[in-house]
């Protein structure tokens, strides 16, 4: 088996999942052997202090705080740091100097990704990210590789385990947003600065990498609308069930013909209302499922654990095992895959169904009143449901759910249902995913 | 973009599959061309008359019923004929000749897959069979590449739609066994000979496949224990249903460690309960979807059409798109994979829990026997249902959900209980899976 000259690996970082990629290396060094055809040596592991305690007991001597000297003799490298610098630097000078790249960096292939697959196209090395996205659930490869004689029409994913998590327990166990938050926290669910998931930070930059993908177009990150969680109430999930839908935060990537014609991309992550039979309404506590949409193929998912130290590396694993084959095999892997350079085309342009909450005053009227605002905008509705006024000023609560709309009719009209008599408040407009 | 010679691509064989590889390969050809970095130039489609209506309206001058002489002038070779011969004998010259072969024909990969990939690895030729399990599901490349570095404990698929769409109608529609089938017949779901589908052969087929992908060994066939869902009665589906399960036909590949102490391999296939809140139970009609457990990546599913010419389509064009990157990139791309070698266990060597419905004589003690009858085999009971008894007979029927036992205790179980004199009948024996 041993046929080809040892691989020389160097891992950068030795957090949760680079501590399980380097106990995988080492326990499993045989098994690995007999599938790449060729011994993967681990010859250091680049971290800020050597003294740190690690999840898994790793050689003290493989240890080193000089990551540009360790690259140097690497023929893979492995960047598991995490952060913009020094990761987009040390995977420059690991690419320059003829290496090829496995990274688990969601930030830096979401914002620098284009920069770095040009480089490494430009000297033919390859640029492996599999772990960027939704953790150990196998998504970039099936894009680029398994999908690439079809046309992706939409990529639809539940991407960010924690807001998931706390949703789902808004759903299933009757939660409150804040007590849904607190055990999310507890349970290590959301990251240090919680904003990143719940603001939908990180699904955003999620979306940016699947659009890219599915869509062989470079979808800068500022490009993609972001919507979070945190105006989400339990009174809208009850409603939603009612209908029977469930909320989830959503990333979407979409192929869309703007007014004018034009082929464009649409990138947007927000929560939604989905139908309760939709595959990913099944989706709970912290995991990740991406729902693709080919022409062909028709209906994919994907599901599996998003995060988490071991389940990530499973990611990384994989990707090393694609590199270090491609050695043994040569020649120059995938090429890069943004060519297509489709626009990426504004919210506005986005046609969706609608789940409209408001307060109304409960006389007669009211109800003509509000359809009448919504056909004058074109605003077309499916169903409707008015609650018993609960109060004593008569409030009755008016559920109403659209055909599909324009975004931006959809705006017109809640600025005036917003202003009209009947309605007292406009509670929640919520969008509808995955008819 | 343009930068390589054009890639010669033979089709053999024009059904639903084809037609629509042919569509798109025509359809789709300046998009193609730039994924791959060169032209897919289709040379001819080899049928065996040439005046047969297609599905598609395609070029007349393409067709030819002269394989052999077609695959000589090819790059890659698409086979999409079926069956075993010619199937085996053109993908061999076509292997022979230098050719890479991208085929979807399940039954010829299931019984000399190891004999075409041994042949393929010896000239450097690539053969691709994403199309031949799941459909337009990407399951082959996963195994093969994205888990690679990870290590497979389990795989656990509905494999078959035609099963699913009976069992599912039977499960949520109250259907009979023989309304269920006479439906999916009508949707044209099942086989000319719907014995592949209803006994399980078709499964077992995949099984075979999932199994020989997961565990880099060569699985046999014959070595796959098979049983099919013509016993299945509304009966057990509901008594299933009252116990929070589903049933589903499984195709199961496993690692296992048999009494003494030799690691193997399990390959097999059953209709068996799985709790409602399995991701596998919310596949319906007949979608197909493939939950593997790893060990560092946790559980995964892949969920999508496991039929259909224009699904099955997509996975032929993402194998020949791989096939052609290899082409332009250079290199021999993925090795073989069966160097594990592991014994194909017995099933007598699995353990599951069970569900056991039997008639008894509605008197006291009987429930003290059948307890016993039980415990003296060393299976222990989990749950227990007593219904009350529904004729003048005094017959009442006992549902008994064991603990995890071996098949083997199983088996002499259930001969003692239908030798009970307590026990009228033993109505049904289903293994429970997915814990």
């Amino acid at each position: 088996m041993n046929n080809y000259r040892n691989l020389r690996v160097a891992l950068l970082g030795c957090g949760s999942v680079g501590a399980q990629v380097a106990r995988i290396l080492l326990e499993h060094e045989d098994e690995l052997a007999a599938r790449v055809g060729s011994r993967l040596e681990l010859i250091g592991i680049a971290v800020r202090d050597v003294n740190t305690k690690r999840d898994v007991e790793l050689p003290q001597e493989l240890f080193t705080t000089d990551a540009e000297q360790l690259i140097l003799g690497a023929d893979i490298v492995i960047e598991l740091m995490g952060g913009i610098e020094p990761a987009r630097s040390l995977i420059l000078s690991a690419i320059s100097s003829g290496a090829d790249v496995v990274t688990a960096n969601k930030a830096l292939i979401a914002t620098h990704g284009e920069e770095l697959a040009g480089v490494a196209e430009q000297v033919g090395a390859q640029l492996y990210y599999e772990a960027a996205v939704a953790g150990a659930i196998p998504i970039i490869r099936p894009l680029r590789e398994s999908l690439a004689g079809d046309r992706i029409n939409r990529v639809m994913g539940i991407v960010n385990g924690s807001t998931n998590y706390i949703l789902d327990r808004m759903d299933r166990f009757g939660d409150s947003a804040e007590a849904a938050a607190a055990i999310a926290s507890e349970l290590g669910f959301l990251e240090a600065d919680p904003t990143l998931d719940v603001e939908g930070y990180d699904a955003a930059q999620k979306a940016t990498i699947l659009a890219s993908l599915a869509f062989h177009t470079n979808v800068p990150g500022d490009a993609v609308h972001r919507e979070g969680i945190t105006q989400i109430t339990a009174g809208q999930i009850e409603a939603a069930r009612k209908a029977g839908y469930v909320i989830k935060l959503l990333a979407i990537a979409e192929r869309l013909v703007d007014d004018n014609g034009v082929e464009g991309i649409s990138a947007r992550v927000y929560p939604a209302l989905i139908s309760r039979e939709h595959p990913l309404a099944a989706v709970h506590e912290g995991k990740n499922a991406v729902f693709v949409e080919a022409e062909a193929a028709g209906s994919l998912m994907f599901y599996g654990a998003g995060a988490g130290g071991k389940e990530t590396a499973s990611a990384v694993m994989g990707d090393l095992v694609s590199a270090a084959r491609r050695h043994v095999a040569g020649g120059p892997g995938i090429p890069g895959s943004t060519h297509a350079d489709l626009p990426v085309l504004d919210i506005e342009n986005v046609e969706t169904k609608y789940q409209i909450m408001l307060e109304v005053n409960d006389q007669p009227g009211v109800l003509a009143e509000v359809a009448g605002v919504l056909s004058e905008h074109g605003v077309s509705v499916a169903r409707l449901e008015q609650s018993v006024p609960q109060d004593a000023n008569g409030t009755a609560t008016l559920v109403i759910g659209t055909h599909s709309a324009k975004e931006s009719a959809l705006a017109a009209t809640v600025t005036a249902l917003a202003a009209s008599g009947a309605v007292s408040a406009v509670s929640s407009v919520l969008r509808v995913e995955g008819n």
